[in-house]
C-alpha cells in the first residue's frame, strides 16, 4: 500500500549536508568532521531515535552515530559522521520508532501516578525479554541486561519500586544505547558525500614571488636583475620553517610587453619596469610557457622537487587572461570578444579600462578553447603540481569549471583548486557546489566581534557543505584599513584569528614585515610587488625582532598539533562580556587506532579583535559544546596556554585580561 | 561540451515555489496569484534578465512574466504568476543576457565620459538593427522601432548626444520590454504546480452543531429534545445571509454511550447527556452511520441540497478515533493497540487518560484500515460532500494522508481537506506537503502586532506553497484570553484581522454573540456544546444590538467584492507609528477579460489591536506594494473607507486615529 508514497513510517526531512536534493554532493575532508542533521518526527506521542549511516566508497556501512535532539519544538536531530578516507561515500538518516524510551517514560509517569501500574510492568517485562531474545547474538552483554530486567519487572515477590527500578536503570539504559529497541524504521535514500584529501580543506598558504627572491639592483644604474625559480628556492627552508603547507607563485609564464602596466599601477611601465604577472603571454609563448628570467622547466620541475623535500606544495596561478600580445590573440580571436571596428576588447568596467588585458570568450569556440585549457592545466599537473590558485573564476562561466574541474578530478582526484573570488554571495556558493574545493573569503572584511561571529558561524555551519573558506590575512590585492592602522597587533590578530578559526589560512610575504602602508586611495600596498620588484631582508627583521615569523611559526605548531584545528564544521562560538573580545573553541573527538585509544582535541581562544585596547571580562563557556563528561556546573578543569606556557584552573565562567598590545589572545588546550 | 554539465551557461538556483526540489507539487488556486522567485546570475559585468514561464497542464505555454530584481547583493528576482483553472501545471525560469541593457549601460556610462564612442554607436546600430529583423514578423511595432533607432544610431550627420538618445530613449525602451533582445537563455527544467479549486484556498467557514439547532429543553422536565437535520436546515439562510461559503458540521455520526463524558467534560455523563460528537460510535453504527437523533441519509441528502440552494458547501468532520462502543472495537480489534491484558488501549497522555476514545492504530493491518477508511470518505463524497474537515491529523501516520488524499484527488480532485493540526511546525508542514489543502493553524494565538506581522508574512510568503492557513477565530476547543477578557472589540478586532488578512477564514457559532466565558483554568467555552445542547436565540441579540452578525456580513461582503483579498500570497506590511496598530495591504491585478479590461484592486487595513485602547499615530505607506504607477513621492490618491463609506485622500503618510471600542480598524480601497 505504501508503494510510491514519498512520506515513510516515520517523515525525515530537510536532511543536511544535502546541496539540491543531492544533486551535488557535499564536501568533506578524510577524517573531517561532518556535521548532519535532519528533522525526524512522527505521529502521536510515542518517542523516537535518530540514527545517521556513513557508507564508503565501496558501499559498506562504516559508520554509524546515534543523532541528538535540537532545540526543543524543532523536531531536529544532530550529530557527527567521519569518513576515514577520500571519495564518493554515502549516508543515509534512519528514523525509528524508540521502544524503551517510549515505555520508559510512560511506565515512570503512570506508575508514579499509581495508574496501569502492572500493565505497565508486565509490558516492561514483555519488552526487555524479547530484546534480551534479539540481542542474543549479536550483543550478548545487552542481551544479560535485559534478561535480568525482565525478570525482575516480571516478579511479584519484589515491591513494584523495585520492579520498575530494574526496568530503568542505569545499566538498562547503558545496554539500550549499545542495543538500541527499533521499530518502524525509515530510512531515506542515499545522499552523497565527497571526501578529498587533506589538501582540499586544510593547510597554511604562504605567498611570494620568486621573480623577488633574489632579485637584484645593480648599485650604480640602478637596474634589476630578476630572481628566478634557482634564487627563490632559497626562501623555502625558511617558508617550511614557519610551518607552511603550500607555497602558492603568482602566474610564472612570460608577461606582456603591450600596454604593460607600471609601478603602481601606472597606465605605461618603463622599459625596465617587469609588469604585472597576471598580464600573460607575450612572444616568448602563454600560458604553456615559463617566464624566460624565471628559468626553464627543468628549473620549475628541481623548484618543485625542492619544496616536495620540504613537505611543501607548490600552487600555480590559472589566471585565464591574456595580455594583447599572447600567442592565441593571433592564433585565436575567436577566444576573445572582437568589437564592432575589428579590435579585440580589453577588459572593461565602464567607464575604467584594463587596457594590458584581454578576457576570455567562451562563448565563440567553448570546445576549442576549454580543450586548451585543459592541455595546459594536464601540462602543469605533469609538472608536479597538484594545487592551481584559480584568478577572478567568477569572470568565467560556472558551466566551465563544472566541467574542467570535473574532467581533471575525474583523472585525477587530488588535484585541488581555489576560486580567488571576491564577488556576490551566490556566484561564491556556485563555484563551491561547481566543484572549486576551496575559495578566498570575506573573512579580510570581518574584523568586529559581531561581524567575525556572524561570518565564523556561517562558514562553520551553513555553508561548509559547499563552501571551504581560505582565510588569507592578506594578498597584493588587500591591505585592509584594519591592517594599515592598527600596528603590529593587528598583524597578530589577524594571523591567530585565520590560523586558529580556519583549517586552510594564508599570507602574501612581506605581512611578517607589518608591511602596512597603502597606496593612498586604494586597499593595496604602496609599491606594490605586482608590478615591482621587493629585495626584503626577512633575516635581519627577524634579527631585529621586528618580524611576526617567529609567532607565525608558534600559530603552525599549534595546528600541526591539534587536529581540532584542522577541521571546519567543529566551532562553537562562547560569551564574553567585553564587547570586543571573542571566544570560540575547535572540538574534536580523535576515535580510537590500533595504537591509541580514542580521545578529545579542544582547542579554546579568547581574544581581544581591537588592536588598539586592553580589555578585561568574564567568558561564559557552553560547557556541552567542550564535552567535559561528568564536570559539575561549578567544577573546573585544566587548560594549558599555549603561547605563554602557563596552566589554569578554568570553570564555567572565568577572568580574563587581555591587552592588545602585549598578547591579545589566550590559545587555551583543555587538558583531559 | 555541456552534455551532464549541472550548471547551465547562466546559472539559476533557489527557486521557488518548489518543495524537496519538485519532489511534491507547490500549491495554488484557480486564478490565484503565485509569488515565484530565483537567483540568477552570471559571470562578468554584463547584464541578465528573468523570465518565469507557466504551462498549462495540457503543456502548453499559459504565461511569461518578466522577473523584477530583488534586494542588492542577492542576485534574486521574481514576479508572480497566475494559472487559470486546476489541474497539473509547471513552471520553468529562464535567465538569460540582456543585450539592450548591457549596450545601453556601458553606452551611456563610456560616450559621457568620451570613451569609444564611435564603437558604442556603432554596436547599438547594429545591435538594433538585427532586433529589427528578428522582432519583423512577431512584433513588428517594436522592429520600427528598432529600425528607426539603428538608422539614428549609425548617422553621421547627427551629433553623438541625439545618435545616443535615439538608441536609449523612451520609445526604444518601451519596445524591448515587449520584445526583449535575449541572449544566452537558460531555462530550468518544469517544476510542478498543483492549481485547485476555489474552495481548497479561499472561502468563509461557519461552524456549528446541527442537534443544537432545533433543539428544545422541556419546560418542566428539562429534558432536552435533540435537534436535528430537519430543524438544523432553518438555520442555514442566516449563514448564507452573513456571507459564509462553508457550512462544518462536527461529526454526525452515532456517539458512544461507554465512558460517554458529562457536561464540561466531567468524566461520567448522564442518562440525557448527549455527549461529544467526536467520541464516535455505538450500537447504531460507527463512521458511515448518521446518529439516530439527526435523522435520515435521506436528512442529510436534504439538508446538503439545501445548503446548496443557498450556495453553502458542507464540510463533514473525518474524526478517526472510536468511542469504545464503536463496532470496529469488536468487529477489527486489530485496528487498535492490544495491551498486555487483552485490553483495547485507550487514548493518554501519561498520567492523562481519555477513556472514551480508543485511537486507531495503523501498524497492524494498514490495507485492511487503509481500504475502510476510503471507503468511508467514498460514502459520504457520494452523499455530496466535497469538503472534509480532519480531526487530529498528525496523530495518524503522514503516510496515511498522503495515501488517501492522492487516492482521493485522483478520483475526485475536487476533494478538500482541512488539517485540524495545532501542533509543531515539522508536522504542519509534511501534511501539507501530504495533500491536505488547507490547515488550521497559530493565528488564534498571535495577537500582538509583532506577533501578527511575523506571522502573516511567514503564511504568506514562506510557507504558502505548501500551507494555506485558515484563519479561525474560535472554535468549540479554543476561546483564547485575548477574547475571554477584550470584549466585544476584542472579538470585532480578530474577525477583521481574519477575514481580511487570509483568503480563508472561519467561525464557529456563538462568537457573533461574544460568547467569552470559559470553563476555570481551560482555554474551552464553559458548559461546552461538545458536551451540551445551546439553544442560542441569534435573531433577538441582533434585534437587541449585541450580535457582531452584521459587522460579520459586512466583512464577507468586502471579501466578495475584492479579489485581492482572496489571494494568499499578496500581503504586503506597511509601517505605523503605533506599536499596537497593524497596516497591512492586498493587491492583485486581475488580468483582462473579453468583457473588462485589466484593473488592480488593493486594500489596506490598519488595525488597532489592542482592544482596550485609542490608538493615533502615522501611517507609512510601501508605495512600490501598491503599484501606483506614476504616483510622485509626494502625491496623493482617493481611498475608499469600506465600514464607515467615508473617502479621504490618502498618500505616502497618513495620520490615523482609531479607538477600539468605535471601530478598531480602517479598510481601505484604493479608487484607481
Amino acid at each position: 500500500m505504501q508503494a510510491g508514497l514519498r512520506f515513510g513510517r516515520i517523515p525525515i526531512t530537510n536532511v543536511q549536508p544535502v546541496l539540491e536534493g543531492g544533486k551535488f554532493p557535499a564536501k568533506a575532508v578524510r577524517g573531517g568532521d561532518v556535521r548532519v542533521s535532519a528533522v525526524v518526527f512522527r505521529e502521536g506521542h510515542d518517542l523516537l531515535g535518530a540514527t545517521a549511516v556513513l557508507f564508503a566508497p565501496d558501499g559498506s556501512e562504516a559508520q554509524r552515530a546515534r543523532l541528538k535532539p535540537g532545540p526543543k519544538g524543532t523536531d531536529s536531530w544532530e550529530g557527527v559522521l567521519t569518513p576515514s578516507h577520500e571519495g564518493n561515500w554515502s549516508f543515509v538518516i534512519e528514523g525509528w520508532s524508540d521502544l524503551y524510551a517510549t515505555w520508559s517514560h510512560n511506565a515512570q509517569v503512570k506508575i508514579n501516578a499509581d495508574v496501569d501500574v502492572d500493565v505497565m510492568l508486565a509490558e516492561g517485562a514483555l519488552l526487555l525479554g524479547e530484546a534480551a531474545k534479539s540481542a542474543k547474538d549479536t550483543a550478548p552483554g545487552a542481551a544479560k541486561v535485559f534478561k535480568q530486567a525482565a525478570r525482575a519487572l516480571a516478579d511479584p515477590s519484589l515491591n513494584v519500586n523495585d520492579r520498575l527500578a530494574a526496568g530503568t536503570g542505569a545499566e538498562v539504559r547503558a545496554a539500550v544505547v549499545r542495543f538500541p529497541l527499533r521499530d518502524l524504521v525509515t530510512a531515506t535514500g542515499k545522499f552523497p558525500l565527497l571526501v578529498e584529501r587533506d589538501a582540499a580543506g586544510r593547510g597554511a598558504w604562504y605567498e611570494f614571488f620568486p621573480r623577488s627572491e633574489g632579485a637584484m639592483r645593480h648599485p650604480e644604474t640602478g637596474q634589476w636583475t630578476s630572481g628566478n625559480f634557482r634564487t627563490a628556492v632559497h626562501r623555502l627552508p625558511a617558508v617550511a620553517t614557519m610551518g607552511f603547507d603550500v607555497v602558492y607563485l603568482p602566474p610564472i609564464h612570460p608577461i606582456g610587453t603591450l600596454n604593460r602596466k607600471g609601478p603602481n599601477n601606472s597606465l605605461l611601465a618603463g622599459p625596465s619596469d617587469p609588469g604585472s604577472p597576471w598580464a600573460i603571454g607575450s612572444a616568448a609563448g602563454g600560458h604553456d610557457a615559463i617566464h624566460p628570467e624565471l628559468g626553464t622547466f627543468a628549473d620549475f620541475d628541481a623548484f618543485v622537487a625542492a619544496a616536495q623535500e620540504l613537505n611543501l606544495e607548490v600552487a600555480l596561478d590559472l589566471a585565464l587572461q591574456c595580455a594583447p600580445d599572447h600567442p592565441w590573440a593571433t592564433a585565436h580571436p575567436e577566444w576573445f570578444t572582437t568589437r564592432v571596428d575589428g579590435t579585440i576588447a580589453y577588459a572593461e568596467n565602464p567607464p575604467k579600462k584594463y587596457q594590458d588585458i584581454y578576457p576570455l570568450n567562451f562563448d565563440n569556440d567553448p570546445e576549442g578553447l576549454s580543450a586548451e585549457i585543459l592541455r595546459i592545466v594536464r601540462l602543469w599537473i605533469d609538472h608536479g603540481v597538484r594545487i592551481f590558485r584559480v584568478d577572478n573564476p567568477h569572470t568565467k562561466p560556472v558551466w566551465f569549471w563544472e566541467w574542467l574541474i570535473g574532467t581533471i578530478n575525474a583523472e585525477r582526484p587530488d588535484i585541488v583548486f581555489l576560486a580567488e573570488a571576491f564577488t556576490r554571495p551566490a556566484m561564491m556558493a556556485a563555484l563551491g557546489r561547481a566543484g572549486f574545493q576551496q575559495s578566498y573569503s570575506y573573512f579580510t572584511w570581518r574584523n568586529t566581534k559581531e561581524e567575525l561571529e556572524e561570518y565564523l558561524v556561517h562558514v562553520s555551519r551553513e555553508s561548509a557543505g559547499y563552501f571551504r573558506p581560505n582565510f588569507f590575512v592578506n594578498t597584493p590585492d588587500i591591505l585592509t584599513e584594519y591592517l594599515q592602522y592598527g600596528g603590529p597587533a593587528a598583524f597578530k590578530i589577524r594571523a591567530i584569528l585565520a590560523a586558529m578559526g580556519s583549517p586552510l589560512w594564508g599570507m602574501y610575504a612581506g605581512y611578517e614585515l607589518y608591511e602596512h602602508v597603502a597606496r593612498p586611495g586604494s586597499e593595496e600596498n604602496i609599491d606594490n610587488e605586482k608590478y615591482e620588484f621587493k629585495d626584503r631582508n626577512f633575516a635581519a627583521a627577524e634579527a631585529q625582532g621586528n618580524s611576526l615569523a617567529p609567532f607565525v611559526t608558534l600559530l603552525n605548531t599549534i595546528r600541526r598539533a591539534h587536529p581540532a584545528l584542522l577541521d571546519l564544521q567543529n566551532l562553537s562560538l562562547h560569551e564574553s562580556s567585553d564587547p570586543a573580545t571573542l571566544v570560540f573553541s575547535k572540538h574534536k573527538l580523535i576515535a580510537a587506532t590500533a595504537e591509541e585509544p580514542a580521545r578529545k582535541d579542544t582547542i579554546i581562544v579568547v581574544i581581544n579583535v581591537d588592536p588598539h585596547s586592553m580589555r578585561e571580562g568574564e567568558v561564559t563557556l557552553d560547557l556541552d559544546a567542550l564535552e567535559l563528561d561528568g564536570l559539575s556546573p561549578d567544577g573546573t578543569f585544566l587548560v594549558d596556554e599555549l603561547i605563554t606556557g602557563a596552566t589554569w584552573n578554568w570553570g564555567k565562567k572565568n577572568y580574563f585580561r587581555l591587552d592588545a598590545h602585549l598578547e591579545p589572545a589566550h590559545i587555551l588546550h583543555i587538558r583531559r
